[in-house]
């Protein structure tokens, strides 16, 4: 079994070769040097650490100390621990207390290709990119020269099918808010019918009023995260934190399947939760057009994830699409956590084989800038309608374009679902042997979780998996998320349930 | 008078002597190299160009080239024109067609210190910050070991009397979303009296329903622009193409005062117009109130500037804050286009003269990173409740450190209330002599603005001089707006006043 393939200290002596050079030497690598491990076959080329290294607990005696710094300027409760960015490398981050940790959540999910990755630096380094970095431009009005060659290079190249316009956003919620936007202004004019907009339809939106604002809304999922800015707010649903105190809108809110595990003992139950849960979206479209309320588009998930890991099967989402096709709505799938690849293909929509593309996707973290794709026929009809001063950051596209080759030289996607098949097989394997404390083992690709029996539980895990020298993210009520980097191998996939089988079995 | 001061030609000729390198040169010089400038003494250190020069029309044919490229992406007809920014330096942007502007415009008002700031270079050939740009941290849970430091440095050392916390986030809209999100907590909590939150809000806020979702408002002006996201645009009232089919909330709007110019000549009618548009506020308070929908907050503009650059008197804003406190609402001062020093003070607001500082003060665009400063009770009581991925970016802040350094040292506060001198009083003078041309020039430092009698004459001005090598800005029906950098010296505005000077006086 896997646990066995590994020693159980994660001291040196792992049987992985190190790749030991300092950062300062990094930069000093000829192009394209890699330090190729002899000992592991299979691990072809690496930058990273050989393993996790642990000096004190964490946080650390100076990580305490920059939080009573930090706690000073703003509630700095959140923060687990102060990091050492120069000395993280691949899938290793470096606290300030010198400790370097396995890091299996990644930033929340958004480091591509690991840190300090050497093909970033060479990029940082050229002095034709130092412009980027510093003249930053106002890309709607004043783009820089290749701004529409770097979007085919790396946005484009990527595109899900059927989706042939971009627009970059600087974070997630920008990119969910402004998607919301395109698609109230297609419905608005689908129901137009004509490009003639009325006086009192402009002098009515001056003051947020109908029929200038119209009474439009999207429909969300129970359970789902879509950001933390207004608009996005009011289709987060995931945890009481993110929404207590704001006040929002009266817009639909549909269930999402609670799929019973494991997945092959339960098909039946299953398919009547997903069944039940598609009628309710199409009882509250009817419904609420009723009222008035007309629900323009809906937004999804491929996979919950702060809402803790919720999957439907590819079959639901067919059958979402189809609904919203039938109700005249937009289909807004949501891929700021689960697009980059870490699915095993570059969005993880592509898994559902859908006949009818998305009308919309959106992303962020893993793509560095935010934005999203749409369809053609949801073109903003006149300039400034989707604007703001920045509309991103062409530095981001600039590492994003380098990103996407090193995706593409380096196989990430199907490493993705090699490392993920490893992970997963594992989780698997320990909730065998420690049912009391892990359930629903699931995932697709890397994109892995189970649930724990509590969240004192869970948090509890979460420490003693730090201290041991890994990082893993929580999400949901009980869960834990895996969201390694692209370049999580399988041999890092060992290494982790190597360390977790020791936690689980001393686990009081 | 000013116009005799340099010749008109725009040519080479002109009286400032060249810093002629290329961009490749100015990374090779040596550490603090300046180029000083030998024929105008007051003028002592610069890195930009002399002048502009002009060899096509703009857009010319490269760049009409890129936006039927780009226009097949998304629409691109905003664009107007593309720039070769590695060729940008100081006030001078030069486009891809090798045209050479006065940019006073600086990205929409984004450019803190002009193109290719010699220092900004430096920062990014340290091969110690190297890291901060390809490691993005999500800053709320791991941020790097100097992450308050720098904050004390830059946002911090420039911080609004009586604002001791700040946050940072990725761009002007999120940082107004997440002000009003403060506020909201904030007022709730002054509400409850207490931190136990009942069972009833948790569960009514993960359906967007009261108690859980309040029905607060923020009160907003007619004319004021806040962003494009969903909860700042519902406080936003400058432009109907911002508006136009976005759903909206019924949020109380108040008039903004019309100030007659010359102000000297209007002085009973002004104070009369201030005196309507605060009895109004305070109105809408009470009247929101009646119908349960409570004002927690006002969001005003130092200067109203998407808006038409709408001023009004210290007078008007001081009681403002008496209104808001009076009434117990939060007082917002959105500084995300005021900001960074351009109006003289590092803050517009601090021209007031408050005698109790506003509440939560919002930045971006010249800052490089957006964000909030606050007052300490509106600090939220738990983590993660004002919290995103990214929470900004450490790579903005640092290079942030570094424009604040530099406005320091070269004293650009002065400078910007020198040189904005300068211009105002040119523009005076224009007025003056085109009375049927310009009307209500107005302005604090360099942020200046006059109006044009209507948008066609507006629109044909700024392409006009545009094509004379000068980047003007438009805001409201028929405004220009000046918003040049804030190494924008006396020399530029009588470099621009010469060639304004001709424009009226050959204008058709």
């Amino acid at each position: 079994p896997w646990w066995a393939v590994i020693p159980t200290s994660i001291l040196p002596g792992v049987v992985l070769k190190a790749c030991s050079f300092s950062s300062a030497e990094i930069s000093l690598l000829p192009t394209g040097h890699r330090c190729i491990s002899q000992a592991a076959a299979k691990i072809d080329v690496d930058f990273d650490y050989d393993g996790p290294l642990m000096k004190t607990e964490v946080p650390g005696p100076r990580s305490r100390e920059l939080m009573k710094q930090l706690n000073g300027i703003q509630n700095a409760e959140a923060v687990h621990f102060f990091c050492n960015y120069e000395e993280s490398r691949g899938n290793y981050l470096v606290d300030v207390d010198g400790n370097r940790m396995l890091d299996l959540y990644s930033q929340i999910s958004s480091i591509p290709i690991g840190y300090s990755h050497p093909s970033l630096i060479k990029l940082l380094q050229q002095p034709q990119n130092l412009s980027t970095f510093i003249n930053r431009p106002a890309l709607g009005i004043l783009p820089p020269e290749n701004f529409a060659e770097r979007l085919k290079e790396s946005l484009l190249s990527v595109a899900p099918k059927g989706l042939s316009q971009v627009v970059t956003m600087s974070c997630g919620s920008c990119s969910n808010e402004n998607a919301f936007k395109a698609i109230f202004m297609w419905y608005r004019n689908k129901e137009r019918g004509h490009n003639n907009v009325t006086k009192e339809e402009l002098e009515s939106c001056m003051i947020n009023q109908p029929p200038g604002c119209p009474d439009y809304a999207m429909l969300s999922f129970m359970g789902g995260f879509h950001g933390r800015t207004m608009g996005c707010l009011a289709t987060t649903h995931s945890k009481a934190i993110h929404k207590l105190d704001i006040p929002s809108l009266d817009w639909p809110i549909a269930p999402f399947p609670r799929l019973k595990y494991p997945l092959e003992d339960f098909v039946k139950e299953n398919q009547q939760e997903e069944a039940r849960c598609l009628e309710e979206v199409e009882d509250l479209i009817v419904k609420y057009r009723k009222k008035k309320k007309i629900v323009a588009g809906i937004i999804v998930e491929p996979i919950q994830s702060e809402g803790g890991d919720n999957h439907a099967s590819d079959d639901f989402f067919r059958k979402l699409r189809d609904i919203a096709r039938k109700h005249g709505c937009a289909f807004l799938v949501d891929e700021v956590q689960t697009g980059g690849g870490c699915t095993g293909k570059f969005w993880a929509h592509e898994h559902w084989g859908l006949d009818d593309p998305a009308d919309v996707v959106t992303f962020s973290k893993k793509m560095m800038t935010g934005g999203f794709f749409h369809k053609e026929e949801f073109r903003p009809n006149a300039p400034y309608r989707i604007f703001n001063t920045w509309l991103g950051d062409p530095s981001k596209n600039l590492m994003l374009a380098e990103v996407i080759k090193v995706i593409k030289r380096e196989d990430l996607l199907n490493n993705a679902t090699h490392a993920g098949k490893a992970l997963l097989t594992g989780l698997l394997d320990l909730q065998a042997r420690y049912p009391h404390l892990i359930s629903r083992a699931r995932g697709r690709g890397t994109f892995c979780s189970f649930d724990t029996p509590n969240d004192a539980t869970r948090n509890k895990l979460i420490t003693i998996a730090r201290n041991k020298g890994v990082v893993l993210g929580g999400c949901g009520d009980r869960s834990i998320r895996f969201r390694p980097t692209l370049i999580f191998k399988d041999h890092h996939a060992h290494l982790f349930l190597n360390i977790f089988s020791d936690i689980l079995a001393n686990f009081k």
